[in-house]
């Protein structure tokens, strides 16, 4: 196996760390030198581990578990010790954290190495950050998780953490092409990083392959899902429709082509169009976002005000307004959804739904449209996305996999196996 | 009213300062100087305001709210901008705050003056600090919300928040005798805080009345409940039984004053035993608590071990050792059991229950007994503690009511009603 691919795979480097085989630093250095090649062309990085701090650092700590040596960027709003948090704003007077957030500390104790902070948008909301997209250097690479998803895209690392709150996971790794991972709400710890929307926020990972994406859920998420993934036959419900998104032609037919994939594979799919539900549901996740955010983000707009945009600002002035009665309400829409799978799927062990109305768009003032993907986080379900080709003009094509409240390993084990099937011949 | 008077009531400090009959900053002045002087004997802070610091800020960002001018007491697991927040670890290197926590920018847009840092358990959990009970100098306080309660009963403040893990409010509410209300699970923002237990830790507050309780809600919960506060005739279950805790004498006969007022207010009392779910629902917090508690804490213990209690150092090393799949299956029931309301209790509004098995023990080594505590922690559900008189040794006596999940409103309307029923006379 070449140095290329092994630095590609989560679970090549553990095994040949494990194995004795590559020495426990290798696949950082490689790491922090393709950061060095190709940070300039792609900005993916707020901080990066200096090459001096990797040679201090015990091998022995890294030597064993399931990510052991495995490099992994950490987005921008998530504490890493000894490096500063950043959160996209980099005229914040920004500090360096005294310790891991909880989801570092397990990925270190696994064995996995931090080698950087990775560019979010400003406060993982709508303001973007200096990321390209590794396929075409004048598209967006999506946000708010813009430099996880080109960094895992530019081969810069393995993998790499992100969070969601509207469409921070999902969306970059639509337009970067490459795997995300958004699980069930609460089903990772959030302790040590930024919470500007609690009912929403969700810490979750982009990789190369769905089996490496598994690999890191092993760590952070465990346990067994009720949902039996060795299931024989699956139903996956299909769902195109959204009020507030015009699916492009190439999107829509990348879909089509997945169906017809999916049917010869004895897959049975059905169409579900659950337009109320989608429009009542962006609606809640916009009132919910707004009065969460508004009030996380007041205390940093009031003691350094002048390090944020005017974007975020008119948000917090916006949100701020909205009543606690209407976000009640909001928030009992959103429970009673939450577990309504039955309701709207209860024939269908999976949606399979696109990822985003159309490729990466060009330029680099907004991270494009999260419509697709507001739906999923204000219902807390995991997300789960497939690069499965490119466009005419070459950015990535895909689409997600979603799974009901919970059944996270479920829906990795399904989406592993459709994977396979679903990408396109060259992949 | 005296002043006395006026700066132990939360509404009554705001009512003066927005009408313009007292100064903005004349009950904090008031409250720094109860604090001078009645901490080297309580020791219910670990950072105090400086006066100088009060004369520094604007008046007008506290003159109208609804807590205009209310000075309160803030637990040392929750960040004060420019405050140091310590955790209860007076050995951790710990630096200042840059932003207030959520809840607290919350309260200070709201009028609401911080005056300080109160006295937490280690990292919210059971090694005491300095606190004593200004009820009784030798007995504790009760914990991890020692300090806030302490300076309630003391008068040092009017209100101060806490945090509930698994006694950490309730318990110091009952052994200082003043009011505490632990929130619904995810009904106050969490942002600025640390989280130790990501599915148990709720912020909640202490007060010396019900309706002062109402008032911080009204800012920090908001909204309106869709079960009816107006009910006339209220049905209660009165639930005594706990399998590990042994119901003290004079614990055990304030309940049973408090059902014999309740039935002459033509309040319906209803006995419920639910000792399985208990036994379960113990089980559950214990896996469950430990579990998270140990990933949030081993990122500190990696790099500040020495600074730790050998007490939380085993205690991470246990819940370590628990598997992911243990700690699914306790949240699985964990979820079953919090929307199980209707199954147990269906036919009451409220839960009447100790809030602990007997008053404030003797000594400061431990904070006392959770054990029903816990349970409603694990639940999530709303509590509020009354106190309702003194014991021989004059120690406080009182009892929690609990409501359903998200009837936090509710809880508080028909508390307040019901406390004037069941405190004894001159009390």
């Amino acid at each position: 196996m070449s140095l290329a691919s092994l630095s590609a795979s989560v679970t090549a480097i553990a095994q040949g760390v494990r194995d004795g085989e590559a020495a426990v630093f290798a696949a950082a250095r490689q790491s922090l030198a393709a950061i060095a090649r190709q940070e300039p062309a792609i900005r993916a990085w707020s901080h990066v581990l200096p090459v001096a701090a990797l040679e201090r650092m015990e091998p022995e700590r890294h030597a064993a578990g399931a990510l052991a040596g495995v490099p992994i960027g950490i987005k921008d709003v998530i504490d890493v010790a000894d490096m500063p948090t950043g959160f996209g704003a980099p005229a914040l007077t920004a500090g360096k954290a005294a310790f891991d957030a909880c989801s570092v500390g397990m990925l270190r104790a696994a064995g996995a190495i931090p080698v950087g902070k990775t560019v979010t948008a400003e406060f993982a909301f709508r303001t973007p950050g200096p990321t390209r997209n590794p396929h075409a250097l004048a598209h967006t690479p999506g946000g708010s998780s813009s430099g996880s998803a080109a960094a895992v895209a530019a081969g810069m690392v393995p993998a790499a953490l992100g969070t969601q709150t509207g469409g921070s996971m999902i969306r970059p790794a639509a337009y970067c092409g490459v795997v995300g991972f958004k699980p069930s709400v609460g089903r990772v710890f959030r302790d040590g990083m930024k919470l500007t929307c609690e009912s929403l926020d969700t810490i979750g990972w982009y990789a190369n392959s769905v089996a490496d994406a598994q690999a890191i859920a092993d760590v952070l998420v465990g346990g067994v899902d009720s949902d039996g993934a060795e299931k024989r036959r699956l139903t996956i419900a299909v769902q195109l429709g959204n009020p507030k998104a015009g699916l492009c032609a190439e999107s829509r037919a990348e879909i089509e082509r997945a169906r017809a994939v999916l049917a010869a594979h004895e897959v049975q799919c059905v169409t579900v169009e659950a337009e109320n539900e989608t429009a009542l549901l962006l609606q809640a996740h916009d009132v919910i976002m707004h009065y969460e955010f508004a009030r996380s983000l007041a205390p940093v707009l009031e003691r350094q005000g002048h390090a944020l945009s005017e974007a975020l600002r008119q948000a917090v002035a916006h949100g701020l307004a909205i009543g606690a009665g209407q976000y009640q309400e909001m928030r009992e829409v959103q429970a009673a959804l939450r577990h309504g799978w039955g309701a709207l799927y209860g024939g269908a062990d999976l949606v399979l739904t696109p990822s985003t109305p159309a490729p990466a768009p060009h330029g680099l003032e907004h991270t494009g449209d999260a419509s697709y993907n507001k739906i999923w986080s204000v219902l807390g379900w995991p997300c789960l996305h497939l690069p499965t080709g490119f466009s005419r003009t070459g950015l990535p094509l895909g689409m997600q996999l979603v799974g009901n409240l919970g059944e996270d390993l479920a829906l990795l084990a399904a989406g592993r196996k459709l994977h396979h099937l679903l990408k396109q011949q060259g992949e």
